[in-house]
């Protein structure tokens, strides 16, 4: 019979096919991992086509060389000037379309991906994270920071180039409020962040860790809503990832890398996005909210029943692909 | 400069591109339209191969054939037998997966689609989705029921030959209390359904309609998450689909089947889901809920910033697409 599982902190449900379940090994991609160059020169990430980006406002040189740049996009869903107005009127609800839209190169190195990358490099790419949520924060205009990696086509890039976004909004989407609400309702319930619960609970079992280093625990969440869907909370209480500190974000470059790396040899480089999902400005340094990391690989279609009753199914056990991932052994 | 606009029944926010909006033709898919056969011996929905599929729960006959067959999915996901079971302890927030799970099988031959099946047909199959709504609402198990079409590969179907489903779970996900939340607090607030004042503003303005039928309007919504999503609204406020009338099935069926011929013919047969979204069985005819049916056609990606956020980038103008469907001929 399957299961249906409720996600603690976020009061999702999943369907859990049980009894149609694909074993780990089944998700493997069957993508020919195409060998791209280090150096393109029409791509204007690649270095040499610094013109071809806006203005900096962020670089990393080490040893007289950019490892990491940010950028505006030159695209920009949101406008980085501008006055927030807003308008409303019988069914119009308006604001004007200010916001930050930062892009954030991870390498000079065209062919490179986040699970291929140094740890030091990963560790420099987090730093450039940082001190870009911590500009956007500034800005009075920006109520939430949403930092995301789009890797391939179908997660919604077009761009090989190894790159990340900031994307900085003048509005807290209800999507997020609700997250809020839920955990605002759990902590005035018990007392405690549901993020440490789960953490703590993920810790007894055990059953669903990929990966524990110091600071950070990646695993399978008890209701993840996907295949290979991954949470990697920090272990520490925080609930702005603004507030992570120097020995933090080593740590994570090294679970974040070692994690990606098990997806990228072990399921043949699927196509993912990641997400870190970070408290809105106005609910900073909280008790009830903790941030973290989220990465969904892109390895089966949504259809008419997610989109309807935002219930997912999902066709793999958390406990087996966990297993798989941990087990796994990456250099 | 970009918009942020909010759609004032469902609370969320999308960013419309009005720079970067491609035009309506843009959406057309290149999609080179696969001439299907109007029968397939392997295929199990095809007549001849009824003892491929399970019993079936509904039947529609004209001149002694079949037109219209429900039956249980072969894959479900969820079982119908079995007890309402709960578990929760610690994290783990269990319930078996109990339901229903069925397949409309919406005509004899293998290579049409609600666009281009006659409106009698089309009628056919809406009969047959309230008499299975009907039929599940009286399971003592049941909280919500989710009719859906997913119409296309990057829709999520595999199969060919035109059907809908049907999946009714025991639980009512947060996705859709929360809808019910914010309709309630409209409601409270301004003692009128939410759904009726939309209707009415997009009746005065006309700018966004698509098609006016006898008892139903479909529309580009103010704050339409991606280009061409469409909502198709009963005049009568009504909250659940199973209330719908005989006649109104049959205007349904009209506007159903224009406004679907629009997206086959003006943009080349586009990849869909649709999906009815109607109220929970314990909020069965209230006043500040209202079903509607939603179409989103797969013209453009989600990717890292709408999975973290909740929020969307519309690279079209609503009003303009809707110009383009209003304004379009179809036979």
């Amino acid at each position: 019979m399957p299961e249906l599982r409720q996600n603690l902190a976020t009061k999702e449900w999943v369907v859990i096919s049980t009894e149609r379940a694909k074993r780990p090994e089944q998700f493997k991609t069957e993508k020919v991992r195409k060998e791209l160059p280090a150096y393109n020169e029409t791509c204007p990430f690649c270095p040499g086509n610094e013109n071809k980006t806006p203005y900096e406002t962020f670089v990393l040189k080490r040893d007289g060389e950019w490892k990491v740049r940010v950028v505006p996009n030159k695209f920009a869903a949101l406008s980085s000037s501008g006055h927030l107005e807003r308008h409303i009127e019988g069914l119009v609800r308006w604001m004007s379309g200010v916001g930050i839209h930062e892009v954030i190169v991870e390498s000079p190195l065209h062919n490179q991906t986040i699970a291929t990358l140094s740890e030091d490099q990963v560790r420099d790419v987090l730093i450039a994270y940082k001190n870009r949520y911590l500009s956007a924060s500034t800005d009075p205009r920006i109520k939430l920071i949403t930092i995301f990696r789009n890797h391939g086509e179908s997660a919604g890039t077009s761009l090989e180039h190894p790159h990340s976004q900031l994307i900085a909004t003048p509005v807290v989407p209800s999507h997020i409020r609700y997250r809020i609400e839920e955990a605002m309702r759990y902590f005035d319930e018990h007392g405690e962040c549901v993020f440490c619960k789960m953490l703590n609970e993920e810790m007894k079992t055990k059953e669903r860790i990929i990966l524990e280093t110091a600071s950070f625990v990646s695993f399978i969440p008890y209701a993840s809503l996907s295949p290979f869907h991954t949470w990697i909370l920090p272990k520490r209480h925080m609930s702005s990832f603004s507030e992570i500190s120097d020995t933090e974000i080593e740590d994570l470059a090294r679970n974040l890398k070692t994690t990606l790396a098990k997806f990228y040899y072990g399921l043949d480089n699927p196509d993912y996005n990641y997400v870190i999902r970070s408290s809105p400005i106005d609910a900073d340094k909280c008790e009830y909210y903790h941030w973290y990391l989220s990465i969904v690989p892109r390895l089966t279609k949504t259809a008419g029943f997610e989109l309807g009753s935002g219930m997912f199914i999902n066709v793999s056990l958390p406990e087996e692909n966990a297993k798989f991932f941990r087990e796994m052994k990456v250099e």
